[in-house]
């Protein structure tokens, strides 16, 4: 009888500890193992069959080069997270995340983020959905706000050192919702020279963009800002109580894939690399546009990288630069405050433009920025008024 | 003893019985409740709250009309899992999901599904995952082939009485990717006058689009036929062993942002609802264009609808027949067997024209099919040729 009540007690113990273990699995054990190198090999256990076909496709040469990149992503929110699964499932190599909120019922409306997720950190959250969809993948999480600037220290180091091997990271993603947080990611890139992409999507929820920077040979953040950044207000007190922005899933999808389309296309060299695209989605029309960076542009480091690019196109061996055809300057006024800038013939007084916020817009050339595959374009017959008002509906 | 005995027993009986329920327990348990009434109030706990700020923005009306509508979704893989998961999100009032497939780890390059799911059948995965995203949704999974006889005729009597209160659905989405089960979606939705839209990604996985066909209004999948589809060959003839399609998570998740996106605004009634929008994601080229009903489509419930639409359109009060425009014509030859029928004088003899698939193409009329909000196209400058160009991109 007392080894009978012995065996019971333990077995209870047992029972309690199994029970306990069984409630706190909350997450799925990874159903799939590491896999060593990716394989072409059609059969449904293999997840990287439809990518590694992008090659047979004549898309992509080298697929598994993908697992070399790094890339930091900085705001898991609507478009944010959804960047980073897509490139989750894609295989890439390393993927950074930075943010410090958590996920609120409120986040629900975006792709993403579970009901049974709210009250964690976002990138808490994060990775442990993407850990679960793809385990070949490394990740490196940072609950914080980079704008800080303890913080900013850190997230600088992170972009120079948390690349594959300590190297710096292949490219930045801003995924962001405010100003401040975009004008410290240009500070950081434009400093430590590190080429980045820029999204956005509206308060109305029904326009978004993407924009490729490249520090000294496209237009920064810095070059062109907002009208709020550039008469120094401080966002936060445009916020008013019991407002919030609107927010669709359909639009911060469109937004990332675009995001992430270009990034695959930038990363494995195929395609074409957009360096802005828009969304209006009220008419599905979709702007695109390339801006050069400003001479005047308020970051001393941006002038610096300008400087350099200039002295690098210089060096190139006269062929190449006898290729880039004689671009169409357009320049009429508008009430934007923007001028075109004739290279040749800058406008440097021209008192219709603000100090500091001088833009050189110019339209996109063909032969430029389509330099792969067939060439169709409808942008030809855009002039710079079209541009205004295409901006102007976004 | 005896009756510490007896209670370590009954312990020892409960405890296995838990730890058999949590194993059990593969779901999370939703972890909010259903909400009666959509709320704008800015809370976190809100899931309703940047969707019903649409109203605030001026973009939506009314917005918690959502609730009224079903949409059915066919074929539940890399669009149909996202677009579910979309509208499902956007408190969507019914879904019904249609596909007879299972989850395989070949699926995991694409968003939606993860590795615990494979084996599941694809429609069952996606109502567990869905029900615990939005609980307020209702969900109605037909796990079957809609091309055999005995299910097309239990499809065509769930989207005729599979809406809410036993109404025909709202729209139909064709998220397939064979042209056979399109042909299926197009037969019924002619047959039982319902609106449906259209989506794909190629093969290559670069470039997809959406279509909106309103029987009788605009061209139906049989109207303008794919090749393979006119000639009469068996699709499936076309695979190859150990071949596969290639895919991305990205295009995948651009085609189903636009296809959701313009089913909101389709449902809801905001911003103009494209007829034909392409993306071919090498060089972020967005075509877009109408195509008005083959009078000579040799599906005979098309050419009823035609009839039926034509005549209500001239039962219409004078003035608004009055308000369309002169259509530009533009007729030149080209090698896609395509003409551009005038309406006055159809080309009913063109000897270029392939029997059976005489096409009517216009160009995008800015006061038809952009019909909201401020004018902003590119299209106005394109001809048939360019149009050409672009499909011929795709």
């Amino acid at each position: 009888m007392a080894s009978e009540l012995e065996r019971l007690r333990a077995q209870v113990a047992r029972l309690e500890q199994e029970l306990v273990e069984a409630k706190e699995k909350k997450d799925p054990t990874p159903t799939r193992s590491k896999i060593e190198k990716m394989s072409a090999e059609v059969k449904d256990t293999n997840p990287y069959s439809r990518l590694m076909a992008l090659k047979r496709m004549g898309i992509v040469n080298d697929y598994e080069k993908i697992r070399d990149f790094t890339v930091a992503v900085v705001g898991i929110g609507g478009v944010g997270s959804v960047a980073t699964e897509m490139l989750t499932r894609c295989g890439i190599g390393r993927l950074l995340l930075f943010d410090y909120d958590k996920v609120e019922l409120a986040n629900m409306n975006r792709l993403f983020f579970t009901p049974d997720q709210a009250g964690l950190s976002k990138v808490e959250a994060a990775k442990r959905t993407l850990e679960n969809i793809n385990p070949d993948v490394e990740f490196e999480v940072h609950n914080y706000n980079i704008t800080t600037v303890v913080n900013f220290e850190s997230f600088s180091e992170r972009l120079v050192h948390g690349g594959k091997g300590g190297l710096p990271v292949d490219l930045v993603l801003s995924c962001v919702d405010n100003f401040e947080a975009r004008m410290t990611i240009n500070t950081a890139c434009n400093e430590l020279k590190i080429n980045w992409m820029e999204s956005g999507v509206s308060e109305n929820a029904v326009s978004g963009h993407i924009q490729l920077i490249k520090p000294g040979q496209t237009a920064c953040f810095a070059c062109a800002p907002p009208l709020v950044v550039a008469s120094n207000i401080d966002e936060k007190t445009l916020k008013r109580d019991g407002v919030c922005a609107a927010s669709l899933p359909t639009t911060m999808a469109v937004v990332a894939g675009l995001l992430v389309q270009n990034t695959l296309k930038y990363l494995l060299g195929f395609g074409s690399v957009s360096h802005y695209v828009g969304y209006n989605a009220m008419q599905d029309f979709f702007p695109s546009m390339s801006m050069k960076p400003n001479p005047g542009c308020s970051d001393a480091n941006c002038q610096k990288r300008q400087t350099e690019y200039q002295e690098l196109e210089a060096a190139k061996p006269k062929e190449v630069s006898e290729e880039k055809k004689e671009e169409k300057i357009v320049h009429e006024s508008n009430d934007w405050g923007i001028c075109v800038v004739d290279e040749d013939n800058p406008v440097e007084d021209n008192p219709d433009v603000a100090e500091g916020i001088k833009v050189a817009y110019t339209i996109p050339d063909k032969n430029e920025t389509k330099d792969q595959g067939d060439e169709v374009t409808v942008e030809d017959d855009q002039s710079l008024d079209d541009l205004m008002k295409q901006m102007k509906s976004l």
